[in-house]
């Protein structure tokens, strides 16, 4: 999915928070699997339609994320939806860089790991490659 | 899914927002499809676990919402599991009230009904019960 050029309205339609951001919800094309919530700035939006691979705002960084760009684990993105209230987005995507795929830092398929079970959160996936064995060698 | 007690380091593990919020996708059990992202604070997350129903906060309206008190479209949550950050849920949840399950308050399946499409957004489902006809009966 790549749009060389696209109109403005496409980001004037989403209402931006305060922050000039919005959450976007990242779902895996093939299983279905909800991978992870990050957020966007328009130009992360802008880089993610022009690139097709997906592209945050680090709000912990404060900087566009490349996703994939220390740890290799790209995502390809095949569609955007907007929501009722356009301000969340849904990617569907290919999480590459990894079989079984990881999208999670910790390693983690999903970054949905823990399962409220028992009164505790629990978790209920494995790791699938250390973090130290991702963030030492990026692809 | 209806727990009576829960210790309160369930809540205390959750990274609240500012204003006491995290967002919560919402997934349907049987179709994997993603549903809707709401808010939740600690009140609407403690009811929804004692209920076993989906309860969240409306940031519009400021007041708990419990999903379908006025449309019947209740959504009975089979798992709650929370992100690497612990700052966003996702609930597994059965959407009741209508079939085809409506989860939006457009009368869509789910709020996602909108994608990119050659450079605008575009209807991608069709509304299912019109909003008047949802809101006029309340279940």
């Amino acid at each position: 999915m790549t749009h060389p050029a696209f109109p403005s309205d496409v980001l004037d339609a989403i209402h931006w928070d305060a922050n000039g951001l919005v959450p976007v919800v990242v779902q895996e094309r093939d299983t279905a699997d909800v991978l992870m919530v990050a957020w966007m700035d328009c130009h992360a939006l802008e880089e993610t339609i022009r690139s097709g691979n997906a592209c945050y705002y680090s709000r912990s960084r404060q900087r566009l994320w490349r996703k994939g760009e220390e740890s290799g684990h790209v995502q390809r993105v095949h569609r955007i939806a907007i929501d009722c209230d356009a301000d969340v987005l849904l990617l569907t995507v290919t999480q590459l860089g990894h079989t079984p795929s990881i999208a999670c830092h910790t390693g983690h398929h999903s970054c949905f790991y823990r399962v409220l079970e028992d009164g505790a959160w629990t978790e209920s996936a494995p790791v699938l490659k250390h973090p130290d064995a991702i963030y030492r060698s990026p692809a």
